[in-house]
């Protein structure tokens, strides 16, 4: 019988411990793709509560508080802050299995010295407890003593990048915090805001789009900027991955038409996408900048909540799986191009896991070991199975030792002993492969691949 | 080295044991949702052998039977009653592995107080010792042994529901015996024997039905019948979810042209079935009931063996995974609709588990502990593995401490095990978590969600 | 702790251990589908170095080379023997969890009697090792250490099938090495060459092709060839299995497009295909044979390295699943046509186990225990995680005491040992369901359907 959360959490054996505590442990954390809010990180924001530092953004605990019935004003509505805490205590409390549990419990070992559980009874200690700790507690301070060394942020083309350069010259935060370029808008030409989108992109960029060439034009001179603040990586999130070869004129003509205010069909939307992405991997692969493409969700599912919340308030869902032979497609694509840049993909749907792990292996060669990455599991599959399967699927389909491992794609700067749990889990699994005699167990060797998976990999694929 | 099926049969740890034996073992059974036959619960039915109560209506046994080259006449024909055991006992010794294996042997513990194994040297024993059983244990008294407190049976909405009044009024069955409402002839208008159907709907309901609205007012009409005698849920089980909004013209057209003895193309079978789904979904949100949708399966693959024994006899299979996007357009449609009624989702294809549970999460919300549920690992699916899959991926992305749990969705008095099943499969997981550190090893909070899976989530939602 | 690939490798039960080694080790292996070339039977051959026996030709290796972003002239290319050789080491051990890792050090360890790890350390040892025992393994001395039965290679219907003879004729080889139908070529309506194809096939059979009677007289001429030289066996690798009931005009239509040079349309391709697929179909059922199907592969995604290597050099990746409806549908097609037989379904899609385990349950019946076979875990999946998913699902779904079992699928003299890795996954699973109480502890019993998974099955399902 072990202790809940304790030393060796996810470590079932002697070895995986050791490969966890004398390895991966004490690699500092390289978060490539997030979506913390660099301003906060600029004024080192303070957060009065706990209630504003865990429910103020992250759709993850609003969910499991809306299954457990709670009202959305207690969610994300004007219910005081305290009554809101509670709230998430009594749903975490039924929440056993769920990643929630074992995130919030790390955070309040981590964070906040607290070694006990979460549950209605024990909240009103918790809250006392967390709020003292928080006077002194700052976003910087979380990012310290998280041993974060650098931070790549979610950014969009027309930014001005305002904080991250308030950040870099104002030289004392503990970690790198580096601009990701995340051009969505550009490619979403049959969204509401379009064009209203390519005219702010424009200005940002000092030149009118009214072409594909102009769009080019705008986006490569964003990238420029980019490029000055040490943005190594791409984030792409449309739904699918599009691949429509010779659909160049049909690209060029929806631009126009959704320049003119008209609609775009299903075709033209895909052609127009797969022209931009064309060209934009074509630039990343220029650049030595990595591709991640995020595909599979379906998105703002719930009417009545979107026009009461707006996006990303936690009524997403996991979507249809990848269509393997255009995936393929499109990577061919960029190598037929001259050069397909570093590439990490990453489904929401589970079931894409042994299709990715073939298709990243059609792909790989010189330039980078695991130039081709299946990226970690991502969002409803960032779990302790998720991961697992993850990392058994890449393990069965490629080299794991090349894995660039974790990120947290998290809106929260109390998140990061994800990586801790992603790293427990990994290193509990290469224990019980030692321990059972399916891998030498080889110490030294293992730990290598252990550290090299949590941070080497990542140090060296991103060029850090 | 554990005995085969001992009292901690599945439960390989000892909070595992302690969750099933102190909490989850002595609850009730809620069995909401199965195809027994009512009337034989009202004639309280004597089976004359094993082979007629356990091979004459059960196409899980039929098809390992076929599996192991057994001729049909020996499954569904006319061969003596204790060849059929024989050929079922030998078929049964090779599928180790499968569920039946485990059904099987703990139907003859539980029912029959055989211990031993079943296979083709002890079959002679076991049919002797079997059938002198059956001669005291009638399906009362199997309803009895099993502590089952209230049954939910599948009935037709022309049904009179005759046998749910003999039940009641006579009074002393051991269990409630409810019907549930069970649509699907109303909604297949593609399918044959739709106009019939109409015709005994309309004559059972008293008005004839010669359009959408005429439909739904014979609908409301019995669904008020229904509930006058205890029913609180519904079942639905046609291919996909549909969802087609701006369809309603489209939908009164099929109707017509069906009536009219015209074929109906699939969009409007679509559009049709997405009218009538979403009348009824407001009819059981106004209601309190429970909207059941099991989807997925191809039916009567094989077109000799439904020319011999028409459906339901084991020749249907998994078919492909469900629509995201149409799934959370269904829900999102009754959710505008002004209500959405608690409901639970089964996808036969297994691939589905995690979409499902985070589509659920979508539409959660006041009024019920987990208003939307991912319904227990249903038909293929119906297994150790499949149960735990079902549980870790609601675990994941849900709260599982407001699972509703386990139903036989069986056509046989004899698998009220299956309860105990589930209930092993789900203590045995809680406790490896317990042991393993993942969970905190708190038995009396554990046993409460234990408890409350197997039993009291279910009272609660249902409203029994 | 257990050691590496140790006595007992992946039998973590004493239950496990006895099954593998008293029942299942000693079986000889029946690889009843495998892409080895006969001639190199024939001709007995020699191999000079390990790289040439182990990089020659194989796909596997050669991927995780590329993903450890060695460049191509050490993988397929000009480089040095050696320098190929510990480029591979060196991949190898950062590929920990990869079957590679395993079947690699099995094969130093049954064919070289090298019990070490290779890295890149060991290279130049085992380098020396390897090539000096070479000198006289050649690969019937690879097949008679392996005690291979049986060996099915895969054959193109023009083949004359000179080499099997003279491997018969000649009488000396430990195995029988019999011809596997494989005609793709003439169902593959839609790629380059087809016309060609169906010359040399016209040529081969004696008669001119120019309508569907003529292509399928020719088919069953050259059935009779290898029926005549022991063929009990079909492989079929379409992408797809084609379901088009009632389309005869379309496919003969389409047959008579192609050859007067044009292109068919995919309609046009499918109703081609299901027609020649029935043809076969017929033909099988009738002469006894059994239909393979393997399906879900996209092929040749990198144009580049197709241009630059050809077709089955490490390109292909993991298509779409299976259609249920239209897998039934050619089954059931089959079925009404007069005869089913018996057959074989490989997905490559590892999505697909339940959906192929329910389709194969609804096309049971007479004439072969397990007459419809999911068959074993393939190419991607030909893993241990695979490998037990298969067989957990196979068992939960049917009858997994009737399974035939494990090919290699390889074009590998040295891949035999892939047969002892698949029996100790299996006899690992049987042990610890055993032990924990799942089955009955019967080592008689398991080890009856052990041996029978491992060889009996195979024995009698092909009739070899």
């Amino acid at each position: 019988m072990r202790s809940f959360l304790d030393r060796d959490f996810l470590l079932d054996t002697q070895t995986g411990a050791a490969l966890f505590h004398d390895y991966a442990e004490k690699q500092p954390i390289i978060d490539y793709h997030c979506h913390i809010n660099p301003a906060e990180i600029a004024d080192d924001r303070h957060f009065e509560t706990i209630t504003e530092a865990w429910l103020g953004g992250d759709h993850y605990k609003w969910r499991i508080m809306r299954a457990n019935g709670v009202p959305e004003e207690y969610v994300t509505g004007s219910a005081p802050a305290y009554d809101k805490f509670l709230a998430y205590a009594a749903a975490l409390s039924r929440a056993v299995g769920n990643p929630l549990y074992h995130w919030t419990h790390l955070e309040l070992q981590r964070f906040f010295g607290y070694d006990g559980i979460l549950n209605e009874k024990t909240a009103p200690l918790v809250w006392e407890l967390c709020n003292e700790k928080l006077k002194t507690l700052s976003v910087r301070e979380m990012i310290r003593m998280s041993n974060v060394e650098t931070i790549v942020t979610t950014d969009d083309p027309a930014d001005n990048l305002a904080d991250h350069r308030r950040i870099r010259d104002e030289g004392s935060c503990p970690a790198a915090v580096l601009p990701g370029w995340r051009p969505d808008k550009a490619a979403n030409i049959a969204k509401p805001g379009f064009t209203g989108y390519l005219r702010r992109l424009g200005d940002a960029a000092g030149l009118p789009i009214r072409s594909l060439d102009d769009l080019y034009a705008a986006l490569s001179g964003r990238m420029d900027l980019f490029d000055s603040l040490g943005c190594r990586v791409s984030d792409h999130g449309l739904d699918a991955i599009p691949c429509a070869p010779g659909s160049e004129s049909l690209a060029e003509g929806a631009l126009r038409t959704a320049l003119a205010g008209g609609s775009v069909s299903a075709a033209e939307e895909e052609a127009y996408q797969f022209a931009v992405l064309r060209f934009l991997g074509r630039e990343y692969a220029r650049r030595g900048w990595v591709f991640q493409f995020h595909y599979g969700a379906v998105r703002n599912t719930s009417s009545r909540m979107f026009a009461q919340l707006g996006p990303d308030t936690g009524f997403d869902c996991i979507g249809a799986p990848g269509n393997a032979a255009k995936i393929a497609g499109f990577l061919n694509t960029l190598e037929e191009d001259g050069g397909l840049p570093k590439t990490i993909l990453y489904s929401l749907n589970p079931n894409d896991n042994a299709m990715l792990d073939s298709v990243i292996g059609c792909f790989q060669g010189t330039g980078a070991r695991g130039k081709l990455q299946h990226g970690s599991a991502w969002w409803f599959n960032d779990t302790k199975t998720g991961m697992e399967e993850q990392l058994t699927s890449l393990a069965n389909l490629s080299v794991l030792g090349n894995f660039v491992g974790m990120l947290t794609d998290s809106r929260s700067f109390l998140s990061y002993p994800r990586h801790e749990y992603f790293r427990r889990v990994l290193c509990g699994l290469l224990g019980r492969w030692a321990e059972s005699g399916q891998v030498p167990a080889d110490l030294e060797h293992l730990g290598g691949l252990a550290a090299d998976i949590s941070y080497g990999n990542a140090k060296r694929y991103f060029g850090f």
